[in-house]
C-alpha cells in the first residue's frame, strides 16, 4: 500500500485523479491544496470535494508570502520577462507548489507525488524538475501521460462510473490558471493567431475602454526592490500585490495576448492579466534608471534574460538560478525610493521617482557648469573612444 | 583658406558658429541641412538663413528613405531598446547625418567638419565616431566644446555683434530633436525627476487623455521585416512610417518619460515621442512571436542588446554594427505577414497575427492529438531535462 | 516491404543492425558510408561487408571536403570551443552525415533512416535533430534504443544465429569516433576521473614526450578565415588539414582529456586529438588579436559560446545558427594574412603574425609621439569613462 | 602647501616624479609602495631611495595576501580570461594598489594622488577608475601626461639637475610589470607583431626547451574555489601561488605572446609569465569539470567574459564587479577536491580529478543499466527537443 501526494485544487482533473490513483496504484492518496493567491472561491469547501473524491487526508497550505516574497520578487528584480513580455505568472508557482508537495511528502513519508498538468505543457516539466531537483528518489505519476481519458466529458463519466458527484460542466472553454500574480487564459478563440480575443479571455481586470475616465496616482514606496508601502500604507509584499491588483484592474492595467514558445516545442497562445505586477514591474524599472549606472543596467539585462528562461522552464532549484539571485541582490541593495506611477486606461507610467541613491543630479545633465565635468574633457573621451575606428579607417586609406 | 563643413540646422547654435569658424579658421562654411523628417518648416528658407550668416554655400540633402531604410529598420528589427525602453530615435539620426557630412566634404575637398553638438551630450561622439571611420584625415571642430559663449544670450549678443539677423528667442525652455522617427525632449521640468512631465514636454502626438474614445485599428503588411503596405496601400518605408506617425499621434500612442544612461557618464530625463516607430515595434515583435523559434528570439534578444548599444553610442560604422545586422538579417528572412493593431488612448496591441511563416499551429498546441506530438513523449523529455538536477540530489543525499 | 537507409561503417553495431532491421521492419535496408576522413581503412572492403550483413545496396559519399568547409569552418570561426576546450570534432561531423542520409534517402524514396548511435549519448540526438529539420516526415530508427541487445557478445551471437561473418572482436575497451578533424576516445580507464590516462587512450597523435627534441615551424597562409596555403604550398581545406594533422601528430599537439556535460543530463569523460585542428585555431585566434578590434572580438567570443551549444546539440539546420554564421562571416572577411606557427613536444604557439588588415601600429602602441594619439587625450577620456563611479561616490559621501 | 600620495615604486620614473611634484605644486610628497610580491630587490632600500628623491615620509604596504585572496580568486574563479588569453596580472594589481593609497591618503588627510602611469596605457585608466570610485574628492596628478619629459635621458637629466643620485641605466628595452600572479614584457622586439619574441622578453620562467624531461606531477587541493594545500602542505593564498609558481616557472609553464586591444583604443602585444597562475587556473577548470552543471557552466563563462573587461578596463569597485563576484561564489560553494597537474616542457594537463561534489558517475554515462537513466526516455527526448525544427519544416513542405 503506497502513500501518493496529489497536488490538488478541487477541480474536475484532480477531482479524478484521485480515485484513479487509488483504482491503479493500491494506494492512500493524500491531497495537497497550495493557496498560491488563486480565487477564494476555489478553496472553499475544498477538503470536503478531496474527501468526497476518496482522498485519506486534505491539507491546504498558505504559500501567498513565501510566493510573493521568494520567487516573484526575485524573478521580478532579475527583469525576466519571457520572449520579452511574459510576467512568468504561472511559471514562478510552479517550483513554491512543488515544494510544498516535497516537503509534505517527505513528512508523510511518501512514496510518489502526482499532479495534474497535460502532457503538452510547459508545467508538467515544472513540477518534475522541481521534484527531482529536491526529492531525487520520489516516485512522479502524471496521469494524464498515462490515462486514456482524453476530454472533461471522459472524466466526468469516470466520476459517475465511480459514483463521485461533481458540479464541474462538461463544456469549458477556456483553460485558465490564476494565482496572486497573475491569471491566464488559453484555449477557445485564442487557437487561432488571426482572431481577436473576447472579452471572456480577461476576469480578472477591466477592458482598458471601460475603466475610469479619471487617471489615479498610485506611490509605491521601496526598500531593497521590495514594496513595502502603497499610498503610504505600510504592507507585507503580498498585501502590498493584493492592493496593486484591485487598483491596477480597475484601470484595465496589464493585460497582454501573446503567442509564445513552449520549452516542449511548440507555440501557444495565451491571454494574461497582471495588474498588479504590471505597476510593480513599473516601478521598479523606474527606480532603476535614477538608481542603476550603465554597466549594472546591461548586466541587470543580461542575467534577467537568461533568468526569464530558467523561471519558465521550471529551473528554479538549481546553481544557476540562485547565482543570478545573488548578482541581482547586489543591484537590489540600492533600490530604495518612491516612485509615483499614473494610471489610466490601460496606461501605466511612473510620473516621479526618488531615491536617495539616486545618481541623476540636474548639475552633471545640463549646460550649466559644474566641478565635476568639464566639457572640455570630452574631446579627449571621444578621441579615445573612436580611436580604434580611425586606426583602421587610417590603415584602410 | 580652409573649407569647413557645417552640420547646419537652421537654428540659432549653427547659425552662429558659422561667423564663429569665420572669425576663428579663416575658412569658407559649406553648411549641409540633413533632411531626416524634422518638422518642415525647419527647411523652409533655411539655404537663406545659412547665406545670411556668412556660408559660402548650403545644401540641403534629402536622407528620408536612406534614414527609415538603411538606419531605421536594421536597428528596430534587431529589437535594440537602450535600457530596455528608448526607441533610439535621435541615436540612428546621426551616422546617416554624418555620412552625409563626410560626403559632401569629400566632393568638395573640405578640410573639416564642424557640428552644433553639446560637450555634455552623446551627439558629439556619435557624429564624430562616424566622421573618424568614414574620413580619419578629416579634422572635426565642435565649436560648444570651445568657445565661451554659454548662453542663448551669448549667442544672440555674438549674432548681433556681427550684424546677423535672427529671429530665435532668448528664451528656450526645452531642447528638442526631431525626425521621422521620433521627437524629443528635454531640459525645464524635467530636470527634477520628481517633478511630472507637462503636457509641453510633448509637441508630436495628442495625450492620451485626449485621443479618440473610439479604438482605431490599422493593418500592416510586412515583407522581411519591413513595412509594405498600411491598411493595404502600398507604400515606401518612409511613407509607411509618416503615415503611422499620423495614425499613432492621434491615439495618443508611443509617448515615453524615462531617465537614461548618457554614453560620458551621467544621467538624463527625455520624454520621447515615437507613435509611428511603436507600432511598427509593436508589429514586428508580434510577428516575431508566430514566426521565430525559442533559440531565435534568445539570440535576437542577445543581440538587440547590444545593438542598443552599438546605436546609442553611434558606433554605426563599425564591424560589430555590421555583424549583427547580418546576423538579424537571417531573422527576418522569415519575416513575412499581416499584423493588425489596435489604438486606445495610448494603448498599442497586437490583435491579429498571420504569416505564411508561422510555426503556430492550433493542433500542435491543444489537448487534441495529433501526429507530431505524443505525449508519452514528454516523460522522456522531462526525465533528461532534469536529470543533472535529479543526479546532484542523489550525490548530495 | 520499406525501404530503409542505414547510416553504414562498417563496424559490429551496424553490421548487425542491418539484419535486426530487416527482420523486424520487412524491408531493404540501403547503407550509406560518410567518408568524412576517418582511418581509411574502415573502407577498405566496407561495401562488400554492407552485403555480407544483407544491404540492398551501399554507397560510399565522399563528404571530406564538403565537411572541412562547410562544417568546420564556420564552427571554428566562431570561436566555438564546448565548455571551454573541446573542439567539437564528433559533433560537427553528425549534421553533414545526417544531411547524406537525407539526401540519399530522399533520392531512393526511402521511408526510413536508422543510426547506430546508443542511447545513452549525444549523436542521437544530433542525428535526429537534423532529419527532422531537413526531412520531417521520415521515419527514425535507433536499433539501441529499441532492442534487448546490451554488449559487443549479444551482437556477435545476433549474426551469428543470422550467419553473418564477422571480423569483430569480442572485447573492445574503448569506444572511438575518428574524421578528418579529430579521434575521441571514452570508455576503459577513463570512467574514473581520478585515473589517469593510459597511452592507449590516443591514438593519432604522439605523445608530448617522445616527440622530436626540435620545434618545428610551420606557415599557414589564411584568406577569409580559411588556410589556403601551408608552408607556402597551396592547398584545399581538408588537404590543408590534412596537413596539419600530419605536422602536428608528430610534435604532440592537440591532445586533451576532459570531462563534459552530455546534452542528455550527464557528465563523461573523453580523450580527443585534434592536432591540425588545434594549429588552425591557434592561428585563426592569433591573427584576430591583430586584426579584430575590442567589440568585435568580444562579440566573436559571445557569439561563439552560443556556437559550440548549438553544434554540440546538432542543432546545425536551424535559423540561429544561421545567423550566428552571418555574423562571423562579416569578422572572417578581414582574416587574411601569414601565421607562423611554433610546435614543440605539445605546445603550439604563434610566432608572428601579419596580415594587410592589422590594427596594430608600432608607433600608436609606444611612448613616442604620433600624429594619431595625444596623450592629454586621456585625461579627458577617463574623467568620463569613470563619471558614474565619481558621481556615484559623490552621492554617497 | 598641499599633501600629494606617490604610488612609488623605486624605479626612475616614479624617482623623478617626487622632486618634480615638490617642483610644480608646492606640497610634501608621501610615497607609497605597494608589495604586490614584484621581486624582493626591488623593495631593498626603497625607502631610502624615496627619502633621496626628497619624500616627506615613505611607507612599505605588505598587499600580498589581500592581492591573492581578495583580487585574484574573485577574477580567476570567473574564469575572466581578456580576449580569451591574458590571465589579467597587471589589471588585478592596479585596484589594490589604489586602494592603498587611498587608504593612505585619507589618514594622513592629503590632497591629492600621484602616479607614474603613461598615457598611453590602461594603467593610468585603472588608477584613476579607482581613486574617482572610492575617494572622489581627491585631486589625482599624472605626471606622464603633464610633463615634457619624453624618455629615460630626459628623467635622468632631471634628477641630475636636482642632484639626486640614482643607478638607473639610460637604456632599458623593455617595460616589464611584476607581482605575485605574473611578469608582463612589452617593448623591444616585441614592436613588430612578425618577429619573434626573444629569450630576454621572459624573466620569471624558463623556456620549455630547456625544461626538465621528466614530467612532474603536483597536487592541489581545493577549498571553495581556493588552493589551500599543494602537495598535501597546507599553505596560505599567496604561499600557495608562491609555491607554484617556483614550481610552474621550473617546466616552463604559463608563458604567452599576445597582441591585445588596450582599453584606449590601440593594440599593443605583450609577453606573459603566469607559471602558478596557470596551473591555478587549470586545476580549477578542472574541479568546475566534475562539479558543475551545463547551465552553471554556461552562465560562468558568460559572467567570465564579461569580468575580463570589468577587470581589464579597471573597474573593479562597481556594482557590476560586485554583482558578477556574488555570482561566481555561488558557483565556488560546490569547488571543493583535489585535482593533480602533470608539467612537462610547457604543458600543464589535469591528469586526476576528484570532489565530493562531482556530478560524474560512471554508472550514469556508460553503456550498462542504471535505474536514473532509461535509454528510452531519449526517444521522447529528442522528439520534444527537435519538435520546433520539425514544425519548421512540416510548414514550408
Amino acid at each position: 500500500m503506497k502513500k501518493i501526494v496529489l497536488a490538488y485544487s478541487g477541480g474536475l482533473d484532480t477531482s479524478a485523479i484521485i480515485p484513479w490513483l487509488k483504482e491503479n496504484y493500491d494506494c492512500e492518496v493524500y491531497a495537497l491544496v497550495a493557496d498560491v493567491g488563486q480565487d477564494k472561491n476555489e478553496l472553499v469547501d475544498v477538503k470536503q470535494k478531496a474527501f468526497n473524491s476518496g482522498a485519506k487526508d486534505c491539507v491546504v497550505v498558505d504559500l501567498k508570502e513565501d510566493f510573493v516574497k521568494n520567487y516573484i520578487y526575485p524573478t521580478i528584480l532579475s527583469g525576466a520577462l519571457y520572449e520579452g513580455t511574459y510576467l512568468l505568472g504561472t511559471s514562478m508557482a510552479r517550483p513554491v507548489i512543488a515544494k510544498a508537495l516535497v516537503d509534505y511528502a517527505i513528512s508523510i513519508n511518501a512514496d510518489a507525488i502526482a499532479h495534474g498538468a497535460t502532457g503538452k505543457g510547459n508545467d508538467q516539466v515544472r513540477f518534475e524538475y522541481t521534484i527531482n531537483a529536491l526529492a531525487p528518489k520520489l516516485e512522479v505519476i502524471a496521469p494524464w501521460r498515462i490515462w486514456n481519458m482524453k476530454s472533461r466529458e471522459d472524466l466526468l463519466d469516470f466520476l459517475a462510473l465511480k459514483n463521485i458527484k461533481t458540479t464541474a460542466s462538461k463544456e469549458k472553454i477556456y483553460s485558465k490558471d490564476a494565482n496572486a500574480w497573475h491569471i491566464s487564459t488559453e484555449g477557445g478563440v485564442l487557437e487561432d493567431t488571426t482572431t481577436f480575443n473576447n472579452e471572456d479571455c480577461f476576469c480578472l481586470s477591466v477592458n482598458p475602454k471601460i475603466a475610469p475616465n479619471e487617471a489615479e496616482l498610485v506611490k509605491l514606496s521601496i526598500e531593497k526592490g521590495v514594496v513595502t508601502k502603497v499610498n503610504d500604507i505600510s504592507l507585507s509584499p503580498y498585501e502590498a500585490l493584493n492592493k496593486l491588483n484591485e487598483i491596477g484592474a480597475k484601470h484595465g492595467v496589464g493585460r497582454i495576448d501573446i503567442v509564445e514558445n513552449r520549452l516542449v516545442g511548440m507555440k501557444s497562445r495565451g491571454c494574461y492579466e497582471t495588474p498588479g505586477g504590471t505597476i510593480i514591474n513599473t516601478a521598479l524599472r523606474a527606480l532603476e534608471q535614477i538608481v542603476l549606472d550603465r554597466d549594472s543596467l546591461k548586466l541587470r539585462a543580461m542575467l534577467g534574460l537568461e533568468m526569464s528562461y530558467l523561471v519558465y522552464d521550471g529551473k528554479w532549484f538549481c546553481p544557476t538560478r540562485a547565482a543570478i539571485s545573488a548578482a541581482i541582490n547586489e543591484f537590489s541593495k540600492d533600490l530604495n525610493g518612491e516612485i509615483i506611477i499614473e494610471l489610466y486606461k490601460g496606461n501605466c507610467n511612473a510620473m516621479s521617482k526618488s531615491s536617495p541613491n539616486s545618481l541623476f543630479d540636474k548639475d552633471f545633465a545640463t549646460f550649466s557648469e559644474d566641478e565635476v565635468y568639464n566639457q572640455f574633457d570630452a574631446a579627449g573621451f571621444i578621441r579615445l573612444f573612436s580611436l580604434s575606428a580611425k586606426i583602421r579607417a587610417l590603415k584602410k586609406s
